[in-house]
């Protein structure tokens, strides 16, 4: 039987689910000869290891445990009771490392990120530094600075993140097999953002946007405040990890972005309650003139990415109503490959691009893919 | 610099390709510090191998020559010049186990077969039972009888096959990885022949099934004889390989395949002048007919596989007009795959599924995703 050291970081949605996915998973990995042995979990605030990294595990019931505790958000890995160390926050990262030095040479350790932190991009590069293993479900360590990034990819076998783009969708796993094989990626146009896909593909039906941006916030596509999902930044950052794959040397501020509202509604102008209760109105007019246009030649209104030679832009593209990009309706997330073998005729990847199940579950399929780098 | 030694059998139009891309790709693969090693090649009358198998490789020349002698699928290696030893056919599969013996323990090796033979499951099995990896590009040796598919596959993680369904397409690796994560797929449909998805679309827009059938070969879509295409029997493999990847215990004979031609008109009957110069155009009536009667519907004929259950099926389906399947146009291959996480609206996956570049390119990749169990 294999055994595959697991430390977690970030019990949100998808650490959580992830947690269970694992747990639910145990017969059929134990069946594929493998034990995922899930050594340490943290929060931003505190983390919990077992006694013994070496041979010992945190028992599922204390990691079914840690996913009850924190579906209440403001709830504390320290609350937990059971066979366990718990470290708070000035020690946490150190410990971590040092895990990572004592596995790091012998039974080797995948370190996991699920948190939406911009602070872990330090522990991963030291913990990779070291010889370990790292998977992401955490877009912000790879849309750092240059420098930070080259350093987490130095050893591009040992870290996976299916999840930053597009949840379980095959989309960086599909890149990498067209890279590695000689394939030159030449364009990649892609709509990322199951929001701003179901916002575009609405719009476009004829309801007006401020309506349209109020449903989603209701059906609960959007963050609360519908603005940071509207800015494209989150967009933005996927396009980063894939331009950055492609070999593209720039960091997010060097993206072309374009949000769907004007910087006199931001957040540091208005309220939520006042954007959507009048702000956004005001932009109905000009949308529905573009959407007319766009019609007018046979073409929809979409938010996409677009990487291509040195170019990488966030933003609303006019598009072929009969591309796989122009017939998507609701919130799917869509990607365009064009490559040498893929010239005119895309490579298209399809499918649900968000939701913690579909997240935790690419997560889980990275850890495995990493079984053959554990002894 | 990693070294992973090859032996490639099958040197047809696929084979030829993977070994240009691997000349091709030297510094490519350098960069990723990779070396691939090709020690042996061979067609189905002989074999041409390094003359030490630990510490030499058929230089790049002697790749190219072995190209360029195959153009011509009549000549033999036989003719080859150049630092290496050839053995001919009584030989040739004890040879490439004597290959394996030596380099299995040690360095390991990856077996490939881009060959169209049923003749190599049983150099295969041997092979992967000393603990050598295969990469398979040809359908036949998956789609064997289930005792000998079982052998083959013994150790998942040694052997890769993407190229036997949709080429290059990510189809195996994106089924494996939600299968190992614990997301159950049950239901797979897909358009799987470039052939039969043109002849499918232009038969929707109305033209007659004789005709498309005979532009379909003068535009070089089909088999010299197209009723190879049109038996089915090619999908029929594919989803076998499909069904197996989801658990099916099943063989090739126990799968509904609907052929488009019926058995007066077959091979054993009728020869292919006779076949486009008069039978096939008695089937004409009948298509349109069915063609009229999903188009009354809302729907479109199309030639899938349905996987789904213990059910594997192939044939023609009145599929929704605005379904993946249904929008598909051209020679494209389409799947669609529904989990848990891709419940409603499926996971899609798109694009050429034939042609030797893009299978070869898919072969090669799959080579480079063995690197991990290569010391």
């Amino acid at each position: 039987m294999k055994n595959i050291p697991v430390v977690l970081m970030g019990c949100g949605g998808v650490g959580r689910q992830l947690l269970q996915h694992i747990v639910t998973c145990r017969s059929l990995h134990a069946n594929q000869g493998i034990r995922l042995r899930v050594v340490g979990v943290c929060d931003s605030k505190s983390l919990v290891v077992a006694p013994d990294v070496f041979s010992m595990e945190l028992s599922d019931n204390l990691l079914l445990e840690v996913c009850r505790v924190k579906l209440d958000s403001s709830s504390s890995l320290l609350t937990l009771n059971g066979e366990c160390q718990v470290y708070s926050n000035p020690e946490l990262t150190k410990k971590i490392i040092d895990i990572a030095a004592l596995l790091g040479k012998s039974t080797g350790l995948a370190l996991v990120d699920c948190s939406a932190s911009s602070e872990t991009i330090g522990v991963l590069n030291r913990v990779v530094d070291i010889g370990c293993c790292a998977v992401l479900a955490n877009k912000k360590p790879l849309t750092c600075k240059m420098e930070d990034y080259d350093k987490l990819v130095s050893h591009p076998r040992f870290i996976r993140h299916e999840s930053t783009v597009g949840a379980g969708l095959p989309v960086i796993a599909t890149i990498n097999r067209l890279l590695s094989s000689g394939d030159p990626v030449h364009r990649i146009i892609g709509s990322l953002s199951g929001t701003l896909g179901y916002v575009m593909s609405e719009v476009e039906d004829g309801k007006p946007f401020s309506q349209v941006v109020k449903s989603a916030k209701s059906l609960g596509y959007t963050e609360p405040d519908p603005r940071d999902d509207l800015s494209g930044m989150d967009v933005a950052r996927k396009a980063l990890i894939l331009a950055r794959l492609l070999g593209q040397r720039l960091n997010l501020d060097s993206i072309k972005i374009e949000s769907l509202y004007p910087g006199e509604m931001g957040p540091g102008v208005m309220s939520v309650e006042e954007f959507l209760g009048g702000g956004v109105s005001l932009l109905d007019k000009d949308f529905q003139e573009r959407v007319h246009k766009a019609s007018s030649k046979g073409n929809v209104l979409r938010y996409v990415c677009v990487i291509e030679g040195s170019r990488c832009e966030v933003g609303i593209q006019e598009l072929p109503k009969d591309s796989a990009l122009g017939r998507l309706k609701g919130s799917d997330n869509v990607l365009e490959v064009y490559s040498r073998c893929y010239p005119e005729q895309p490579l298209v990847i399809q499918g649900a691009g968000a939701g913690n199940d579909t997240t935790a579950t690419g997560v889980l399929a990275d850890i495995l893919d990493l079984q053959d780098l554990f002894p």
